[in-house]
C-alpha cells in the first residue's frame, strides 16, 4: 500500500477557502463483531480477545437515546446490527444523502481500550482496529479520512503506531478517548504528539471510557445517577484537557499543532474562556511557560466540532456564543452518525449566522485536519 | 442561649423586597489556631486535633493568588495571621467598610472535615467549629449569619447537629462542601435535607476538598497541573451536584427547599441548562420522577453566588449572561472576603443591568436564605 507518496497533499495552508462544501469530522464507523479483529491479532492476543472482548467499556449506564444509543430509522428489523457496521448504508445513507465531500471516520470499537490496565494488548487492539479500518473502509470510498486508534495510556507505543502507518493519504487525525488517568496536556504525551507532527496529523479527543476502567470518576463529585444526569457533565472532559494544554503551554512546545475536539458541543467553549484568561491575568507568574491569554491559544491552536448542538431558549442565541467563540475559526460541523443524537448538516446549516455557514460546515475542518483531495479524487 | 424563640422571624416571603441593601452571601471567617477548637472537644478528639489536625485539606496545589491565598491588604507585616480569623477587622474593614446589612459566615477551617475518612471525627470537628463560631462570633454582631458546618459523609450525624443548632436565629444555612465521593442530589443525603427544612435553613455549597481524601479527582482526566489549571475546572463541582438535584428529582421531593451555590462564578449556568433542557427532551422517559424542564427547577430552587464575577472581553456581554440565567431571581452577591480573588460590591454592581442591581445585592439572598432583621436590629 502507498503510504507516504501522497503525504505532500496533506500540507494544507490556513485559512484555506476550500473546494469542498460539506465535511463530517465525526462518523462513527465500528466492527460487526469483535471477531473482525482476529486476522489481525497475534495467537496470544486473539486468546485476549475472545476471552477478554475489547475491554473498557463507557459509561457505566444501563440505557442510552435511540435504539441503543442509535438513530430509530438507522437499525433495521430483527437481531440488532450496528448500522456504523454497514460499510454500504455509511455510504448511501449518510455520504451520498447528505452529499459530503469529506467523512472522516473517528471509529468507536476499541475507545475502551485507552481504559485497560494492560497497555500492550491495548496497543494491539488499536493496531488491529486500524490495519481493519485500512483494509475494508478507506478503500471502498474516496471520501473516507480516518482519525486512527491509539492507546494512550503509553505513548511510546502510541507514537510507533503513529509512525507505522501516518503516512497512508486517507488518514488525517489521531484518536485520544477523552477518559485519561492525567490530562492530554502533560509532557507524559509528548510522543504522541511528536508523531503527529512528523506525519502532518492531527490529535482529536472524542468523549469515552470517563470512570472507567483505569480512570478517575467522571465527575469530581462521582458518578451520575443516570445516562441523562451524565450528559450535563460531560463537556467536562474536554475542559481539563483544553485547561491542561493551556496551562502546561502544550502550544508553545508545538507551535504548529491544532488540535480537534469531537462531539463536544460548544456552547461552553466562550464562558470558560473567559474564566481562563481572567485566571491567567491574576496568576500567570505562577505559569510562567504560558505567554498569551488562553483564548488566543484556542483561536489558533483548537478546533471545537459543533455537534449535540446546543438549543437555547431563543433560537438566535446560539449566534451570539458562535461569534463569542469565534466560530468563523474555531466551530467544525460533526454529524455524530448514526448515533441517536445525531445532528442533520441541514439542521446545524440553519441554526448558524450566514456568514460563517462556509467555514463551519467545511472550511474549518479543512484547515484543523490538513484535508486534501485523495489523489484519485483529483 | 435562646435558641428557639425567633424561629419565626426566619419565615421569610418569596420575592420579597428587602429593607436590606446589601448582603454579602460568603464572608469566610476561621479558626486564629486549631487550638481554639480544644476546649468544645472530647479528651480523645483533642489528642486527635493535635495529633492530626483537621484532616482533610483543600486542592494539592503549592500555593494560591495574593499572599497566602489572601487579599494582599488585609495580610499584616509580621508572621502570617490569618485575616478572617481577626473578627474586629471583619467587622470594621468589610462590614463596616462596605455597608453591608447582612453578612454570612461560611467558615473554611473546617471544611476538610468532609474529606476525611473518619466520619465521627469529622463531626466532632463541626460541632466544634459551630460551638466555636456560636460563642465567638455571632454575638458580637447583629449582622453577622452563619452557614454552619456539617460533615457531609455521615448524613445522620449532619442531620443530629443541624437538630441540635438549627434554630439559632443568627444560623441561616448548612454548608456542604463540594468534594464528595457521591452528588448531592442522591437519596443517601437526604437526612440532611430533611433537618434542613425541619429548621428553614438553606443547603449550600462551596467548593473544596475535589480530590483531597475520600473524595475523587477533581476532572474526570484527573488532577490539573497548578492553581491556575485548576480553576479552569472549579465550577464542575457545582455542575455535578446541580445535574444531580435535578435528575435525582431533589425538588420533587423537597418542594419548599432552595439550594445555595456559592463562589462558583455563574456565566457556566446558562449554557449548561440549555444543554440540560435539550438531554431532558430527548430522555425524559428514563428519569420519569423528573417533571419539568431542570431550567424551571433552577428558576425555582437554585441561587448562584456572582463572585468571582466573570470577565467578558466586552464588558457589556456580562448582562446577556445574566438576562439568560433570569439573575434577577438566580443570583446572589458574594464578596469571598477576605480571599485574593474577593469581589468588591461596588465593582459588581457596577457589572450588573441596573434593573437586577436591588435583587442580586440583597433581595435573592434574603429569600434565599430567608433573611430577616435579628431581633435587637428590629
Amino acid at each position: 500500500m502507498p503510504t507516504t507518496t501522497l503525504h505532500a497533499e496533506k500540507a494544507g495552508t490556513a485559512e484555506t477557502i476550500s473546494a469542498f462544501r460539506l465535511v463530517d469530522t465525526d462518523i462513527h464507523h465500528c466492527l460487526r463483531s469483535t471477531s473482525d479483529l482476529l486476522p489481525y491479532l497475534s495467537r496470544y492476543d486473539q486468546e485476549r480477545l475472545k476471552g477478554f472482548g475489547t475491554g473498557g467499556t463507557g459509561d457505566p449506564y444501563a440505557y442510552n437515546g435511540g435504539v441503543h444509543g442509535r438513530r430509530v430509522d438507522t437499525v433495521t428489523d430483527g437481531p440488532f446490527v450496528e448500522p456504523g457496521s454497514d460499510i454500504d448504508k455509511v455510504i448511501r445513507d449518510h455520504l451520498d444523502h447528505s452529499g459530503f465531500d469529506i467523512g472522516i471516520l473517528t471509529g468507536q470499537s476499541v475507545y475502551g481500550a485507552s481504559a485497560i490496565a494492560d497497555h500492550a494488548y491495548a496497543a494491539s487492539l488499536c493496531r488491529a482496529f486500524n490495519d481493519w479500518t485500512i483494509e475494508h473502509w478507506l478503500p471502498r470510498d474516496q471520501r473516507f479520512r480516518f482519525c486512527m486508534a491509539i492507546g494512550t495510556q503509553d505513548p511510546g507505543a502510541a507514537a510507533k503506531e503513529i509512525d507505522r502507518i501516518g503516512d497512508h493519504p486517507q488518514i488525517c487525525g489521531v484518536l485520544m478517548p477523552g477518559g485519561a488517568p492525567r490530562p492530554f496536556g502533560q509532557k507524559f504525551y509528548h510522543p504522541i504528539y511528536e508523531a503527529c507532527c512528523r506525519h502532518g496529523l492531527t490529535p482529536s479527543i472524542h468523549f469515552f471510557s470517563e470512570g472507567g476502567g483505569i480512570n478517575p470518576a467522571p465527575t469530581p463529585a462521582g458518578y451520575p445517577g443516570s445516562y441523562a444526569e451524565s450528559r450535563a457533565s460531560r463537556f467536562t472532559i474536554y475542559l481539563a484537557h483544553l485547561a491542561s494544554m493551556i496551562y502546561e503551554g502544550l502550544f508553545e512546545t508545538f507551535p504548529t499543532m491544532k488540535f480537534a475536539m469531537l462531539e463536544c458541543g460548544f456552547a461552553w467553549v466562550p464562558t470558560t474562556l473567559w474564566r481562563m484568561d481572567s485566571d491567567w491575568k491574576g496568576l500567570r507568574q505562577q505559569v510562567p511557560w504560558v505567554k498569551r491569554l488562553p483564548s488566543e491559544y484556542v483561536a489558533d491552536h483548537v478546533r471545537f466540532n459543533s455537534q449535540p448542538i446546543d438549543e437555547p431558549p431563543r433560537r438566535g442565541d446560539i449566534e451570539q456564543v458562535v461569534n463569542w467563540m469565534h466560530g468563523d475559526r474555531t466551530l467544525m460541523f460533526g454529524s455524530d452518525f448514526p448515533h441517536w443524537d445525531y445532528d442533520d448538516p441541514a439542521h446545524t446549516l440553519n441554526e448558524l449566522p450566514a456568514p460563517l455557514r462556509k467555514r463551519v460546515m467545511a472550511d474549518n475542518a479543512v484547515d484543523a485536519f490538513n484535508l486534501r483531495p485523495h489523489r484519485s479524487m483529483v
